[in-house]
């Protein structure tokens, strides 16, 4: 966390694969992100929505984390989600990314209560901010009003880039409202704007935004990273096409746990479909349909983390 | 937690009280706790949403909950929020408050994910119930929809109850619609339901329901207790309507920074009003006018712990 140009790129809000109690798999979980690294992603946004974050304690959260660097994965390449409803909380997770040396964290306003305060809500963000108190620190803000209950008003995010403007570096947008990103850019010119979905890459970088931290990176990395790769070329427009069209399709099921299901059907191991509470495994019917819609648009399935890298 | 029939009576989810530096002010909370019992309380659901529970950590939930009992308040006088985002975290709270004796545990759903199937939110609270493994645990749902962002379909409450009969004893129910707890009560009589607004308290006791666990009992707890001792009487009609006048009264205001801010005044000690972010403390100009609404409505401000004891 040493460069205040904001990150950019393809980054991957990992999911996270658990054992027959319920613990994250941690062998299982490096083995993806490896994967991952190696099928084009630029980074990992590891404890995002996808990776079922909040439905792992701060203990669990941080000792997989500290797995995930003993393995060898680069920090430079991680992009923790470490945003909880108790700031202590928050702070303890962001602390940890820092003394790391990951790239920045991705966070979450606090989500039990709803309707808080322009006041409050930056109170939050500040004060852990504050408390970790590091000049390597880079915070990408997370809006996913959708799924948090708590949206990130423009004014707020302004304000906090004033605040902070060499930590306050950028923000994934999953709102799924384009003009959202759009108005930030505007607002913030150069501000590290993720999409949360491949749909908008294309738009995003063509106004100045930073890339994508999308759920379907985990099963279609390759094909967006061409796509974040030749976004200046002629090709780009079909390419942009092709992505959107198979982010679609996966939409049209559950999104969480049909990766899971496309996952376990890549590596051939039917225990990536477990979910933690309160997510359930998609339906063994629902999740055969996805499969068959995938082989016909093209995804090879039975391929091998191995293979991936070869 | 050796009862299998469901509390009742008049429990209040006790304000948290914090130090300059957003620490959780223990002393300030065990003597607020004390008061709360003087006042009329027959027990404490310490860590609701009017504690600002969420904003809390996990450690500093049980730092706090084990001080409480270390300072002599009953375990069977408590009745402690639990309910997480992760049931990892949920289960370690749940197992805490056994361990210490409490009268049952109030829990809240895993609430980052909104819009889950019931067997979902069922194989949580399963889960949850299974860890803990004790007899002696007695779980109090808390349906809290409006900022949860997660409700407790009446079908998932008769399965928990039809699965954990002698645990699933009981639930809060603060949606502020009143047909749901009449149609739980109708659906499973007998069954501990707690009404969230002591609005309700006098059709809930009518309808079999529990008592009431409400927010206002911090601050006029006396008021409520006297009606669920006379709920059968000829004045019980007065009396609600008492309560009720100022409940609304209240709730006209920001309810947690307002009660936070009246307990300031009451105790004549001004650090009362501190909150957590992303909560804020009440404007001071708006704070000025609910006092005074409630003055002219009788409430004996700069009124002492020692002198409600005496």
């Amino acid at each position: 966390m040493t460069e205040t140009r904001p990150l950019s790129g393809v980054y991957c809000p990992a999911l996270t694969p658990v054992n027959a109690d319920l613990s994250l798999n941690t062998a299982a979980f490096i083995e993806h992100c490896r994967w991952l690294l190696d099928d084009g992603c630029h980074g990992l946004a590891v404890f995002g929505t996808t990776s079922e974050a909040n439905s792992f304690s701060v203990d669990e959260r941080m000792a997989a984390l500290d797995a995930l660097v003993e393995a060898g994965i680069a920090p430079t390449a991680l992009l923790p989600g470490t945003g909880c409803c108790a700031i202590t909380d928050t702070a303890r997770l962001t602390a940890q990314a820092v003394a790391l040396g990951c790239a920045g964290v991705l966070m979450l306003p606090p989500f039990y209560y709803k309707g808080m305060s322009e006041d409050g809500l930056f109170a939050s963000f500040a004060e852990t901010i504050e408390r970790v108190g590091s000049d390597k620190l880079r915070v990408y803000l997370y809006h996913i009003p959708q799924v948090s209950g708590v949206g990130l008003p423009l004014a707020l995010v302004e304000r906090l880039v004033k605040a902070y403007p060499d930590t306050v570096v950028g923000l994934k947008d999953s709102s799924g409202d384009w003009s959202y990103t759009e108005n930030l850019l505007k607002a913030i010119p150069g501000f590290g704007a993720f999409s949360g979905s491949e749909v908008f890459l294309l738009a995003n970088l063509r106004a100045g935004g930073a890339g994508t931290i999308s759920a379907t990176t985990n099963v279609n990395a390759r094909a967006i990273r061409d796509l974040y790769d030749n976004w200046t070329g002629d090709a780009a427009g079909a390419m942009q096409d092709g992505v959107t069209r198979r982010r679609e399709l996966i939409q049209g099921f559950p999104l969480i746990t049909g990766l899971k299901h496309i996952v376990a059907a890549l590596r051939g191991d039917p225990s990536w479909r477990r979910t933690r509470p309160p997510l359930t495994p998609v339906d063994e019917a629902v999740g055969a349909r996805l499969l068959g819609e995938l082989a016909a648009d093209g995804l090879v399935l039975g391929r091998q983390p191995e293979a991936a890298s070869a």
